[in-house]
């Protein structure tokens, strides 16, 4: 019989959103005059601004002719969009990349599994913790050996630490999820020094960075110098633009970046990237990809600022209730999750429970982020302003700390 | 340094079509007078139908207003297209599967490769030839060590043997690219039956089913008796309805196929690939769900049928005045692919080259494909009509056996 990877066995990642998902559904089931409100998952929902609702119609009308239709795309990417995303989000911050360092993707969650198959399975991979879980899930199924989690913790502010020992593959996502909390300029340069002196390369999680509020805190990685030698970062419209349903990303991969054969030859992983992407990659759909452009308009730009600064009020809302409150609480400022510390030593799945069958509202435990999410708990803005409002209001009534 | 995988240095995928790109742009430059036909690429040329435009401009209204959005999708794919995949092309020809043995996707080449990264690379794999250059590269990525080449030769009429030792996984496509050759049920029942005497996988690339013009030919190999016990079934709307820049596919993983771990825990493939699907893919956007969804309609059915028949239309004009040049020609009747044998003894290049040269046409060399494409070439019904008389004109001119 054929035989299984049996990496892919030791898969867990499904267990913390179904989890919730089934003491939700069993709560409302028998509940249900109560209206639960989710604060759990990190999807939007405000509807996508107009620029983008008419580039959308106006690219399925260049489908319906023969003259305009499109087949086949570039696996990379529609140059157009590449070109949008060079000007607004690079060379406007003083960053210059060639066409061939973008790459347009479906999403990040794809990207980010797919650039660590290019990696031996022999690299030893540092991962801060908490994390996004399918981070280490990807790594998980194609058998990483070493996983070194760095670890995250309330008396440093949530930021990680450098690995104390030699990791050649480094993790890194600010603003973070689940944490909120966004690295400054300061505070990211020691993790390009380390990777510089260690050469290691950085996979650099940017997917938030549109909720940064603070100059002070860098946007892309490549604002801190020497970047583009160690780092690859990976971009969303998921949150930029609201495209969670919508399914556009790109990741950065310069040309500078290196890695070598157990032999010592060196081989650039921008040309890796590309041969990996033809294989197993077929280009993003035309119509998202010309969606994902009119972000980068001037209409666009407005528009979609005003949906972020939405999400943000949202933010900083519950932060500031919930610190009135009596709860210490991490993000809010430069991301859309509030990371608040659970009352009384509760663990992070009793208070979820608590706040289920009390306030009759959903979060996320941050143990499901990892063993420094312990007695930690995310919350997220993304909701309407009504229901936070809401939801702040009955976790006020249950929780008097 | 960070080390590579060095399985993927062995990559040579972009040989082929790059090296095409590379002549024809090249002869283009030097004769900027003669208009080049393209019948390299399967890339269809046709719009998108009505149904289709009408379902996408709905599903872009959807997204605009706050009550209908929809952000993030199930990673299996939406449950009113799946009903429709099993209804019409399933349990209409009397076959049945659940709605979980059914995974919507972005496009069949991820599905091809990713399903391959859940078998151990121990497994022996067994590949046509000629075949779709993606199969292997997508093994040789895995770093997969015994590829056995099932060859399919003009003396057999390019339907591949039976392998002749054991192998674990085998990858079938019917009708063929590129040999547009479609096995019926008494061959299709042989490798069904090989499979199960085996304990392999059978990973069968049917996305050209569309184009079968004979009750014999199976459109699915769920028709054969058993094979849902063996078999996973890919399809993509690429061609069934011109979704070439759309990107929609679905894979069926029924329940019952079966993989062991190496101490003989026995292990169904459905749950790990919703395990690997939800680490690594983020659902098929929503409006191109809605999208093939409107495939699924009187209406849709008819309008595909349409735009199919004028492909088969040009298919069976290509095959013919071929034939009637002289040609040796295999495909073409259910397939939108002629595959030819180069005349005069010349090698697939040197025809392309003549062909390109004398001509101005652009197919692929069958050697792209295989070693046993040497000395064949791939032609496509994929071009207008107009195209395709004119194509077929040059060619008398040129080659007159």
């Amino acid at each position: 019989m054929a035989k299984i990877n049996e990496s892919i066995l030791n898969l867990d990642n499904d267990y913390l959103f179904s989890e919730i998902a089934e003491k939700t559904e069993k709560f409302e089931k028998e509940n249900p005059d109560k209206k639960v409100i989710k604060l759990g998952i990190g999807d939007v929902s405000l509807p996508l601004v107009n620029s983008v609702i008419e580039a959308m119609h106006n690219a399925v009308d260049e489908m319906s002719k023969k003259e305009t239709f499109k087949g086949y795309g570039k696996v990379q990417g529609e140059n157009s969009l590449i070109e949008k995303i060079l000007e607004y989000e690079y060379s406007n911050i003083g960053i210059d990349f060639s066409k061939k360092e973008i790459f347009i993707a479906s999403g990040t969650k794809g990207d980010l599994a797919g650039i660590i198959e290019l990696l031996s399975v022999d690299n030893k991979v540092g991962i801060t913790d908490p994390v996004y879980p399918a981070y280490v899930d990807a790594n998980k199924l194609l058998g990483r050996k070493e996983i070194v989690f760095l670890e995250a913790k309330e008396e440093n502010d949530f930021k990680p630490e450098l690995p104390k020992e030699h990791v050649d593959v480094i993790y890194l996502c600010s603003p973070n999820n689940p944490t909120g909390v966004a690295l400054n300029k300061d505070e990211l340069k020691k993790w390009v020094d380390y990777a510089k002196e260690n050469n290691s390369i950085i996979l650099y999680d940017s997917v938030y960075e549109v909720f940064i509020s603070d100059e002070n805190i860098p946007h892309s990685i490549y604002e801190i110098e020497g970047a583009k030698d160690v780092a690859i970062e990976f971009r969303s419209f998921s949150k930029l633009a609201g495209f969670t349903g919508v399914r556009c990303s790109f990741a950065v991969v310069p040309k500078q970046v290196k890695v070598s054969t157990k032999s010592g030859e060196i081989v650039d992983l921008n040309t890796v990237w590309r041969k990996r992407q033809n294989v197993k990659f077929g280009a993003a759909p035309y119509i998202t990809q010309k969606a994902a452009e009119a972000v980068y308009t001037e209409k666009g730009q407005k528009e979609i600022k005003d949906n972020i600064n939405y999400y943000k009020e949202n933010a900083i809302y519950i932060k500031q209730e919930l610190e009135a409150l009596g709860f210490k609480v991490y993000g809010g400022k430069h991301s859309p999750y509030i990371w608040l510390k659970v009352p009384n030593g509760m663990k992070s799945w009793e208070f979820f429970d608590k706040l289920l069958n009390e306030a009759y509202v959903v979060g996320t435990p941050g143990v499901g982020f990892g063993k420094c999410g312990e007695g930690f708990f995310r919350l997220t803005a993304f909701s309407s302003k009504e229901d936070t409002i809401e939801a702040i209001e009955r976790i006020k009534k249950a929780f008097k700390i």
